[in-house]
């Protein structure tokens, strides 16, 4: 037992990391875009010992999952794919400085509300090692400095590619202490974090449900939820017969694993015969499992029965739940009661049961004809993510550099003092 | 020991909160406001009702101190002072439904992001019963139900208010259960409070150190924090002298007891002379206790030693400490480490100066030639407010009805799928 010790280092890394956020806050876009850029070109140089590193946690990762092991692979490409990301981060607007208000009281005060930087960020993710360079990357991008702890089967990768970026923040100038990673790969460096209250203005918990669960129920500090995405889709009687093909089979089956995939359709008792039943055929066709409710079983023998539990399910895989609905009304109470308020998606040519939709839901992203699919940063516009937000606080939906900001009022007057 | 009792009691008051919520969001502006006016009227034709269950409450505190007591009091002026306050938050602009950015995406994707309520939300605060009011009206303003839990000093005042509101509510056509209150002033009511995850979107205590100290360190539910006002103001080398003189007095003793008073003033070394000897007699002449270093202790007789405790302590009272310092730079080195985040201030007639202040001292409000006192959401012109934010989460400074909303995304297609 070392826990002593680690709580001393934490500590340091901690103060460390204060010390680095208030340089960070006084620097210019300019040189924060130039640090991320630099970053990058310092990952492309540490090629060879990121993948040796890699090769390291691999043989180590031997009994994990094919999936898992996927997850942690990096490749040559892979590496360069997560250099070319830290270089569209660079490219991205400065997302600090803006004056967001302006404005003056009768009394002759002048106003402004201007973007700063949250401060210190703590950032608790699986072994996914771009997330590391991802995290980073957005994180110096926004002015914060960032407290890492990823998964311990990727420590040695994430250790390697966190060596390169501090390399290419010393080399642009600005602390190198911006990024840092908890020192051990020790499940008890998370327990410290979520304690570091006057270290770290925020912990974002990027993972699996049990890593946000455990997060949620520990931490002292305020979390930004990412919690899963139990995404509906719901074919309205007014749905176009091939847009409804087209948009579920996409949205269910483009990428399964995604938190924006759907998990559960929803069809208008009406027009089982005529939309239900060719979308769910050809999901089945396409090898997708689908667990219905007692109308819509009778339309396939392969259809599975589903449960009550399958309603608020999330599966990532090539599973989907659905169900017969009454009307738009019923449509929104089934899902803002069993959905998990991150993206649903309505198919339909009326406008005014759209829109009786799109006000309804109360999920992060709301889409009429769209797949569900597009829950992601990236398809926003908003550059490269952090993730998805789920709770309504600070930030809800796509997480980008612009969102890990905060506000402060600067306030000029001219030897002003208040009446009364 | 009824336990199980209160956790059901506050299980089906959480139920009505949130069917209450869903019916809120989709409520008009008008509506809304209309409501807050109906709550208004009701509170006005409660007045002897509301009168005589104060004098219960101020009956039983005859051990409280006169503050305490004055805090509790109302008066038939004060109860149509609370009255106005509420026909003013009614006449502000809707917070909602507003379109914040709107943009095309190259696939042909629309997007907009919403304002939305934030559900329901849980308010914590002392024995002032006009918070009831107050804080019932900004939440049903942006469309939010509210659980309050007021001091149990004033259950009996804050219950016939409550009642006044919900009559309110009814007469207008809205959910009486937009605005209720936990149903005991036993105190295990905040802790079942603080664990209802399920319920409430954020919690919001309001009131001393202790209370906040309590809720940081027990709620699950998400909290924004009111800390205290360990407010500063620098009378930088350049100042002029009489606006100095103005906006010390003004910000130290316009009103002692507000968040926005100065606690601690900072004078430049080379100006000690000319500018710290006048504006510390100023403040002893008129009663204020001053605690120096030993650098301003030798100007006058009357000034006490500051410790270490003092840099970091909020008086609320005619009390102010007062160092010494070498320039801007030393000056916003104190301010972040001994501060609160709160207000801070620049007395000075170098532009540079102040502008090196304001970008430098990370705190919600900064000032340049105002007073301290300013911070305050009406002097902002957001109307009534809830209390002064010193998180950087969500919303920071002075929370008004436009800080108590989420947003969402509503994306529009035509059938529009995601690549790749």
């Amino acid at each position: 037992m070392d826990q002593p010790d680690l709580a001393t280092q934490m500590a340091e890394l901690g103060a460390r990391a204060t010390a680095a956020a208030a340089v960070l806050a006084q620097t210019s876009g300019a040189q924060r875009a130039a640090a991320v850029s630099a970053m990058a070109a310092a990952l492309r140089a540490a090629a060879p010992a990121i993948l040796t590193a890699n090769d390291a946690d691999m043989a180590r990762a031997a009994d994990l999952s094919s999936a898992l092991r996927d997850r942690l692979k990096l490749t040559p490409e892979r590496l360069e794919g997560v250099a070319k990301g830290l270089d569209e981060i660079a490219a991205l607007p400065d997302p600090l400085g803006t004056v967001l208000e302006e404005w003056q009281q009768p009394n002759g005060l002048q106003f402004q509300k201007v973007r700063v930087p949250l401060g210190v960020i703590g950032i608790i993710y699986e072994s996914r090692p771009n997330v590391t360079a991802d995290a980073g990357a957005l994180c110096v991008k926004s002015g914060n400095a960032v407290i890492l702890r990823g998964g311990s089967d990727s420590f040695a990768s994430s250790g390697a590619i966190l060596t390169a970026l501090r390399a290419g923040l010393k080399q642009a100038g600005l602390p190198e202490d911006a990024v840092q990673a908890v020192p051990t790969p020790d499940r008890a460096a998370v327990g410290v974090l979520l304690t570091m209250t006057e270290t770290l203005d925020v912990v974002i918990p990027r993972g699996g449900k049990s890593l946000i669960a455990r997060v949620a129920a520990e931490s002292r500090v305020p979390v930004l939820k990412h919690l899963d995405g139990n995404c509906h889709t719901y074919i309205h009687a007014a749905a176009d017969l091939e847009k409804a093909r087209k948009l579920v089979l996409n949205a269910k089956l483009r990428r399964t694993g995604v938190c924006g995939a759907t998990e559960s359709l929803l069809f208008d008792a009406e027009t089982v015969p005529t939309l239900a039943a060719p979308v769910l055929k050809d999901l089945l066709d396409a090898g997708c499992e689908v667990r219905g409710d007692a109308a819509l079983q009778a339309l396939d023998a392969r259809i599975l029965p589903a449960t009550e539990e399958d309603w608020g399910t999330e599966y990532l895989e090539a599973i989907v739940s659905a169900k017969v609905v009454h009307g738009v009304g019923e449509a929104v109470a089934h899902i803002n009661r069993y959905g998990s308020h991150h993206t649903e998606a309505i198919v339909t040519e009326d406008a005014a049961a759209a829109e009786t939709f799109l006000n309804g839901i109360d999920s992060a992203i709301v889409l009429h004809n769209a797949s569900t699919q597009f829950a992601d940063g990236g398809e926003f516009g908003f550059g490269a993510e952090i993730g998805i937000s789920t709770g309504k606080l600070h930030v809800r939906g796509p997480v980008g550099a612009q969102h890990l900001t905060s506000i402060k009022y600067l306030v000029r007057g001219n030897g002003t003092v208040r009446a009364g």
